[in-house]
C-alpha cells in the first residue's frame, strides 16, 4: 500500500523488529512448528530427511529445531542471497523438484502460494508429510493434492489426512493450514511477551509522537528497551561501555 | 540375581544392545522427554537452563535434544567417566547443589532414588521445572518435596503440579512420573520396531539354541541383521568390504 | 564523519553488505580465528571454556566455530539485544568480571578499547589464553597486562608470550595482535571472493551512477548478483517463482 | 595372533579404552584431523561438502568437527549398525561412489586399504581434495590414482599434490599419509595425558598382577581412576552415591 502512495497512516512494522524476528518467527516458531508435527504425527525425527520450503526468519528457525532433534535438512529457496547463508550455515540447498524426491517431511514457510504442487507430488516417497507454516492454507496447493489422489482421503490420526495417490500416499496435517497453531498450542508465553511490550510501546510512540504517513522501522530505543527487560527477567546481567570506551567508538580519526 | 547366583535360566540382555541403545534410549527417549515437556507446559527452550541428572545413553538423549531445543545444557553425573564425557561434549558439567541454583528445567534420568530432593528443592529458582524420565516416580523425592510445601500444592494445568514452597514455587510434571508416557506418546513407531525386532529374533535365538544360565548379550549378528533391515526401511544402501578388504583386515603380519 | 558533516563524496558501505557479514564476518572469521588460536597453542578446544567478548557478526561466527569444536562458550556483550540473541542461541551471557573466572580461552571481537584489563586478569585462572580478533591491539590492555606481570614475560612459544601474575600466569597469542592474521592465513579464498566481488561492483556502480555525498548500502542487486554467482561457483542451483507466485506476493488484498 | 593362538603374554589393550576412545580417537583426532587440513589447505570448510569413510570413533570425531566447522557432511561405513548411527545422527549416508561425485572433501578413516581407489577418483569433482586419516598411507590407493594422472602429478603447496586427470584435478594431502600428523602438530597435550596415564596404570597392573596370557580390557577401575584425575584437572567437580542410593542400585527386589 505504501508503494501504491495508498497508506495515508503512520505504521510501525512491529513484525519487521529485530527482537520480533528473533523471537516469535526464529525461535517461537521454529518451536512449536517441529512440537506440532511432533503431537500430530509422534514421527522419530531423527533419522529422517526434512525439507524446508523458505529460508526467513521462520523458515531458519525451523531448519534450526528440526536440525536441532536429528533431521537431515534441506532448504529450497528462490532469494539467492538466502540461499546461500542456508548452504553457509550446513544445510542441503537444491530445487523444490529434487528435494521432492529425498524429503520425509516437508514444511512451507514462505509467504507465497502453491509452494508444493502437482508436479512435486507425484516424485515424493509414499508416505512423505506435509505441513505448512507459512500463509493460510495456500502454501500446499490443495486443489493439485486433491486432484492428484485418485484413491481418496482419509483421515488416519485426528490431524493427518491421508491423499491416496495411486501408487503412494501423502500424509497432508491440518488441512495444510498453520501446523503450530492448528496442531500445537501456538507461540509460548516466553515469545509473546516479547511481541506484546513491541506492540504496546510502539502503540505509545506512535499515539505519543508525530510521525509521518508511511512504513516506519521500530524506533531503536524500544527494541533495546524490551530486550533490557527481557534479559532481566531471564535473570542474566550484563556490561556497560565505560566513558573511555563510548569516546573511543565515536571517534574516526 | 546373576550376581548372587540366583539366576536359572539363560536371559538375552536386549536393554543393553548397541542398536537398542541408540534407538529407544538416545534417539527415542530423547525426544519423546522433551515433547512431553512441551506438551505438558508449552516452555520456549530456547534461552532456558536445562539440568540433566544422569548421563547415561538416555540422559546423553535428553541433553542432545534440549541442546538442539535451545537449551543451556548441566549435566549432573556421579560416574567419573561420563562425567567426563559430558564436559567433552562441551556441557556444563557440576554437583546437583550448584545446579539447583542454576536451573530452569531439571530432568532425572539416573534409574536411582532420590536424585532430587529437599536440599535442592530450597536453592531452586521459583518457578523451576521438574520432571523425571528414569526409574517409576522415585527419582524426585515426592516426600519431601511434599514437605517441603508449607504453601500447599495446586494443579494449574493438567499435568502440572505447584508445590508452593513459601518464597518460591516448583511445578512438578506428571506427578514424577515417567514424563514421556505420561504426557507424550512415549516412544515413535520407528523406535519401537527396533526393540520389538531385537527381542524377537533374541527370543527365537534362545529358543533354538542351547544357552547356559546367566545374562548373555545380543549376537552380534542380530545386532547387524536388524541394523541392516532398519537401513533398508530409510532407504539407505552402504558399501561392503572387497576381499582383499577383509584380507587385510585380518591379518596382523 | 557522516554524522558530523564532514563527509564530502559518496561511500557504500561494503562492510555491512549481507554477503559480507555472512562470509567474510561470520564464517571467514569464525573458522580463521580459531584456526589461529590452534595452530599458535595446539590446544583441545573440547572441554574448554571460551569466553567470546563481542556478538557482532565476528563474535557470532567464533562463538559457533568454538561450540563447534566442543568448547563451552560464554558471551559478554554490552547491547542487550545482541546479549540476549546469544542467550537465545543457547550460550551463556554473563558480565565479563563473572567470565574472568570461568574461562580457559579470551577472543576479543568488539571494536573497543580495553575489553579485558586489569581488573579481569587478576581473576583469570592460570594458564588461561588470551586472544584478539577485533580492533588493532588495543581491545586487550597492553599496558595493564605489564603492570601486572610482576613476575616478568616470557615467550613460551613463537606467538605465545607468558604473563607472570606472581600467583598464575596469562598466554597472549600474537602480542595482542588479531590472530587469524597473526597466527594463521587471514581469510580463506573463498571468503575474499565475495569480498573481492562486493567492492568491485560497489566501486563500478558509485563510478557509472550519480551518487550524494555520504553513506549509501550495497544495491540489493549487487547482493543478489554476487550470492547467484557463489552459488553457480558451488555447483548449488536454486528455483525461481512462477509468475502467479510474483503476483501473490505484490498483492497486500 | 590371540586369535591364532600366537600370542604368549597378556595384554591389556589400552587403545580399547573408553578414556582413550573418547579422547584419543574422538575429541583429539576429530580436532587435529581437521586441523590439518585447515593449515595444508586453508580451505573455508562452511558450505562444503565433507566426506567421511568410516564411522568408528575416529570417523565420528572428525564427521562431528567437521560439521562443527560448518560443513555439510556425508557418511560412508560397510558396517550396518554404525551406518544407521550415523544416519539416526543426522549424517547423510550413502555408498562411497555415490559420495564421490558430491563430495569436495574426502577423509578416509576406516582402517582397510584402498577405500578410495579408480572408480572414485574418475566421479570425484574437479578440485577434489583427498586426506587420509587412517591406516599408514595405503587407504587412499596411491597406485591408481597415479595410474588415473595422465596430466601429471604437481606440488601446488608444501603438503598438496595436484594430480591432473585430464578432464580435472584431484588435491591429495600429504601424500595420503595421515594428515594429522603430517600436517598438523598430532594430539594436543590434554589427549596424551589421558592416554599416558592409562599406559602407565596398565603397565603397573600388568606388572603386579598376576594375568592369563590373551587381550584384555582396561580394568574399569583405571579408567575411572584417570577420568577422576582428569576432571579434576579441569576442575570440575562431581557428585557421589548416597549410602541409600547404593542400596537402591544393588537390589532387584
Amino acid at each position: 500500500m505504501e508503494a501504491e502512495g495508498r497508506l495515508a497512516v503512520p505504521v510501525i512494522a512491529v513484525n519487521e523488529a529485530r527482537a520480533e524476528r528473533a523471537f516469535n518467527d526464529r525461535f517461537g516458531a521454529g518451536q512449536s512448528v517441529l512440537d506440532g508435527i511432533l503431537r500430530a504425527t509422534n514421527l522419530l525425527l531423527a533419522g529422517q530427511t526434512v525439507v524446508v520450503l523458505g529460508y526467513g526468519w521462520t523458515g531458519r528457525g525451523v531448519a534450526l529445531r528440526a536440525h536441532g532433534l536429528g533431521a537431515s535438512v534441506i532448504v529450497c529457496e528462490v532469494d539467492p542471497l538466502r540461499a546461500l547463508e542456508a548452504r553457509m550455515e550446513g544445510f542441503a540447498v537444491m530445487p523444490a523438484l529434487d528435494a521432492a524426491e529425498r524429503g520425509d517431511v516437508f514444511i512451507t514457510v514462505t509467504g507465497v502460494r502453491d509452494v508444493l504442487r502437482g508436479e512435486h507430488f507425484v516424485r515424493m516417497k509414499n508416505g512423505a508429510v506435509l505441513a505448512n507454516a507459512g500463509h493460510f492454507d495456500v502454501e500446499i496447493s490443495l486443489p493439485e493434492l486433491r486432484a492428484a489422489a485418485t484413491g481418496g482421503v482419509r483421515e488416519i490420526l485426528p490431524l493427518v489426512q491421508r491423499y491416496d495417490l495411486g501408487d503412494r500416499a501423502l500424509n497432508l496435517l491440518a488441512g495444510g493450514r498453520v501446523v503450530n497453531l492448528a496442531a500445537a498450542e501456538g507461540h509460548p508465553a516466553a515469545v509473546m511477551d516479547v511481541s506484546f511490550a513491541l506492540q504496546a510501546l510502539a502503540a505509545e510512540a506512535l499515539a505519543r509522537g508525530s510521525w509521518t504517513p508511511g512504513v516506519h522501522p521500530v524506533p531503536d530505543a524500544i527494541e533495546r528497551e524490551v530486550a533490557g527487560l527481557k534479559l532481566a527477567a531471564l535473570g542474566v546481567e550484563i556490561d556497560a561501555l565505560t566513558p573511555e570506551q563510548v569516546t573511543y567508538l565515536s571517534s574516526w580519526s
